[in-house]
């Protein structure tokens, strides 16, 4: 984690929302790794993605999961045991989403920064890549987490300034 | 094309959007097919996404290429023979669909609809899914184009009322 080129308040407050919501509505404990700038690639096999738009800044949120945390994570919302990225499967991890990015937004309101989300949209593709053409003032962090310590999915995000 | 579920000149924005820049950066004739709602899902192996947000409304605008279509029009746009989708190929597709959402939010403006866009971001992953959730009254409506006569490649947008 690079000091300096983030607010670890504003980290937290998508960490936390990430946690709150996995732990409230999936049952499951997400345990973060190392916090930083992502540098690498990271591929998933499902993503969400969300706009973010405030603070004359325009951001967005992404929660990419391997096949294999989706599908636990998945069962566990809709008490049904899962095992493709189907329709179902798609739908869930857009409204989980949406609710992370709510919860995380609410946590930015209680810093004093109000965030206004977009519509979420769902990438279904195994190993796919999403990469955010950003300047190098405003870098992607990267939250790196296991579901019940082994099924790894990450959640990440950046914010510009408006120009 | 079904009449009423949207405004033509709306859709007309997008469809000459897209072909003004491909036109103009890509030395590319992009010829429409049959516009609509977007009912079947469309498989993609390179898609910008970018959000779209004013007049009450959060949208969300995507750029999906067939490998064949990016490499084509991607070669023309950096005047190199790409081969692969590599790290040029997916600069290039997110600065197009920053260009083709410009280009239609400049056609939209003078229809008298404002729309400030956020952060791209381009998804690489042969045959990958995008899927947005919007409710029946908000459909995806999809505009398939062909380069060259040959390289499919398509333009999807929705919009919905903020609540």
């Amino acid at each position: 984690m690079e000091a300096g080129l983030f607010d670890a308040k504003v980290m937290n407050a998508f960490l936390e929302g990430t946690m709150n919501v996995l732990k409230t509505m999936c049952f499951t404990d997400a345990v973060a790794g190392k916090v930083g700038v992502k540098n690498a690639t990271l591929k998933g096999d499902i993503s969400g993605t969300i706009s973010l738009t405030g603070m004359g800044q325009n951001g967005v949120f992404i929660l990419s999961f391997s096949k294999q945390a989706a599908v636990l994570i998945v069962s566990r919302m809709v008490s049904e045991d899962k095992i493709h990225l189907d329709d179902e499967v798609r739908d869930a991890v857009g409204e989980l989403t949406n609710m992370i990015a709510g919860n995380s937004r609410r946590n930015l309101e209680a810093l004093g920064k109000k965030y206004e989300a977009g519509i979420p949209t769902v990438v279904v593709g195994a190993g796919h890549e999403i990469a955010m053409k950003v300047s190098a003032k405003s870098p992607v962090l990267m939250i790196p987490f296991m579901a019940d310590g082994k099924h790894p999915f990450s959640v990440e995000f950046t914010f510009e300034k408006i120009k």
